[in-house]
């Protein structure tokens, strides 16, 4: 089984050796592709956002069914979540801290009404992605 | 300034290097006065809640405003929750994970439909703490 993430940044290392905790978790029941776009140097943001939109876009595999991570996407609980990870080559998407032209993605899911940080926001992701192959496979995961 | 959390349970090496990267940023604005409580080991979980509830209870500072972090709070951008920093000596909890006797706690906020470990969360809040300040301060902070 695998699984895209396509993320705009990269993870200062205290960031990373979180990730890379679930990361391995994780590997029991899925590879995680993780696809880090450079957030682009553009002092006009609109174009920023057209350009770093345009990176994501060019990088998601082929077939593979797209979720972006969005303030007005659909939230959920963590078992709703765990469903959807029954699907063979998801990608989740998280965008720059300006964002992306929405309009290109039609599955958007909210995580929470809060902004977080994107480096803080791709642990939360991989920790969730753990938690739903936990719930899948009636493993036993502390809260 | 002093802000209290009440936290069942201790943090591992990896998020306690997070967690004091942010608590490092707060400490410009207010004190955090940390107050960690062990969970409790008691097979029967209605009685493991009583007597983790029970040893809460006992910790919130006089005269403090109380907030539970629950699954069933209300929800809130990250704006409106700047906007509760303005008072001082608040108390925000986080239960152990099998949660607290919520009857107890007449304001109760919810971060996420989503569950997340006790450890992330604590992360989360104090990012969030961070994030507040910073907007109340009209201090640019990346997303």
């Amino acid at each position: 089984m695998k699984l895209n993430i396509i993320a705009v940044g990269a993870l200062t290392k205290e960031y990373k050796t979180l990730y890379e905790i679930y990361n391995k978790k994780v590997s029991f029941f899925s590879t995680i592709n993780l696809i880090e776009i450079k957030e682009v140097t553009e002092p006009n943001i609109e174009l920023k956002i057209k350009k770093e939109t345009k990176l994501i876009l060019e990088k998601i595999p082929k077939n593979s069914k797209v979720f972006y991570m969005s303030l007005t996407g659909k939230k959920m609980k963590s078992e709703e979540f765990a469903s959807l990870l029954c699907e063979d080559n998801l990608t989740f998407i998280i965008g720059g801290s300006n964002g992306v032209e929405e309009k290109y993605f039609d599955n958007k899911i909210c995580f929470s009404d809060l902004t977080f940080p994107h480096q803080l926001f791709r642990v939360i992701l991989i920790e969730q992605i753990y938690r739903g192959f936990a719930i899948n496979n009636n493993i036993k995961y502390h809260k």
